[in-house]
């Protein structure tokens, strides 16, 4: 039997490896390189430019984390647009939801999509969903003169390089807000505040999305399979307060979750002084 | 230059490679496998039988938590008893109150102690101070037949292998609680709930502690190098409420933490929905 490891490089000095039983997919898209593994820890897993997107041991932490927190912040949210997200993990949480009426999910990349269809199923298990509507194209374009459509942004990103770079940008974030209604909400990949390269692009992003936007907060999470294990989401809105979610309206509506509940939702975010810290000089480089 | 890398397996599927600048220190006690290492990333770290105990990156998380949570629970703790903790960081962070008046730390292996005040002086730092008392034996024998003696006891071990493994005994709690005066505090490492082993001993511990202390709670902090990196501490009282903490008062007294806050302090006790189903079956297996 051969003894094979794959390997993300964490930061320069840190990496981690995950014994493969077997390597099921490997494609170069336009956009990026794509990779599906099958591993005795984690089942099956995939990778674009060698770094880990979603696993069937864990993605339901970050899926989760991305959608309720919003939703039970807001219980009147309609219309969403998720931008990435290709694994369909964000849309399953979403379609949860009866309240929700339509849910736009633009993915750059196609065979992302395919490939999760075929090696992921319970992941991407909602993609045809008759409230969604799937567009294959640039996030940033599309979000581009959008006017008050979206109750709430999910932006479901690699990280900063690659073809997530732009959905870290000023430009895009202002698009966003155009994008939302009244009391529209986005929320973002926020990165993490432990390795160098992670810190960096998570004050970057909160220096640009605090300036734009009326609330500005970060909440974290525990995803073991991400660098640190220790990760963030922004929370911007026009108005909205996470803190003022209304757990027992939520709690009434009796969903399934292995990671959420309106505990953790408050919970997330109260952070750390180093990170509050980081955070607080966002603007220093 | 040479390219060295310290390997840890944090499950059978899973491993963590640090990029090692220089191996300092590799000795055999009779009790454990000691290593100092110096690292890129981590700065100076050491490992007990190949499993990492701390490191100057991210030591301060594990050392603040395990303390200030029990003590901003009680500010009147006088007496402590540290279990193990042969890294000198929690005596670190107890010699901050200024109230507690006697600190016993009774660690099993000296040689541990010794390699610390060398290669990580600021960890070590405080075991001089003249209110800590060492003593070098078993923390097991030590705390048989001590009655209403302690108003805080923390166990700070390594995994239940090797010369940590008492210490997650029935035993050993029962002769905890008997040590432990009217209001008093056992806080012990709990492990984590997410790589089969760690997940095994979680449950077990909690379901020891929790037939014998009247309230026993789980909590929860981001350990970037522990396994998954969600890691837990176990709280267990003969009548203190942790989730009552006085944060006015604790933040009147200026201590200087990098991690904990009052906000976290209540935030680390909500857990999400599958480490309370895990907790809640302890006695499954």
């Amino acid at each position: 039997m051969i003894d094979l490891w794959f390997t993300e490089k964490h930061s320069e000095g840190a990496k981690f490896s995950i014994h493969v039983k077997e390597h099921l997919y490997s494609k170069k898209s336009p956009f990026q390189q794509i990779d599906f593994f099958d591993s005795y820890e984690f089942g099956k897993f995939f990778t674009l430019d060698g770094i880990m997107m979603a696993n069937e041991k864990d993605e339901f932490i970050y899926h989760e984390m991305i959608t309720h927190v919003p939703l039970a912040s807001n219980l009147d949210i309609k219309k969403v647009l998720v931008i990435g997200g290709g694994d369909g993990g964000t849309v399953r949480e979403l379609t949860k939801y009866k309240s929700i009426e339509q849910i736009d999910m633009v993915e750059i990349d196609e065979m992302v999509v395919n490939a999760c269809k075929k090696y992921l199923p319970l992941t991407s298990s909602k993609l045809n969903d008759k409230r969604v509507n799937l567009f294959f194209e640039d996030g940033l374009l599309f979000i581009k003169n959008k006017k008050n459509l979206y109750d709430l942004i999910l932006v479901d990103s690699t990280d900063p390089i690659g073809p997530g770079e732009g959905l870290f940008s000023k430009e895009f974030y202002e698009n966003c807000f155009e994008a939302l209604t009244k009391n529209g909400i986005l929320i973002n990949q926020h990165e993490s505040p432990y390795y160098p390269f992670n810190v960096r692009e998570m004050k970057r992003s909160h220096n640009k999305i605090k300036d734009i936007f009326p609330i500005s907060k970060v909440y974290q999470f525990h995803m073991p399979t991400y660098p640190s294990g220790h990760w963030l989401f922004g929370f911007a809105s026009k108005g909205v307060d996470p803190l003022n979610c209304n757990s027992e309206k939520w709690n009434s509506l009796n969903l399934e979750t292995k990671y959420y509940n309106t505990n953790i939702h408050k919970a997330s975010f109260a952070l750390p002084n180093y990170v509050i810290e980081l955070l607080n000089h966002s603007n220093d480089d």
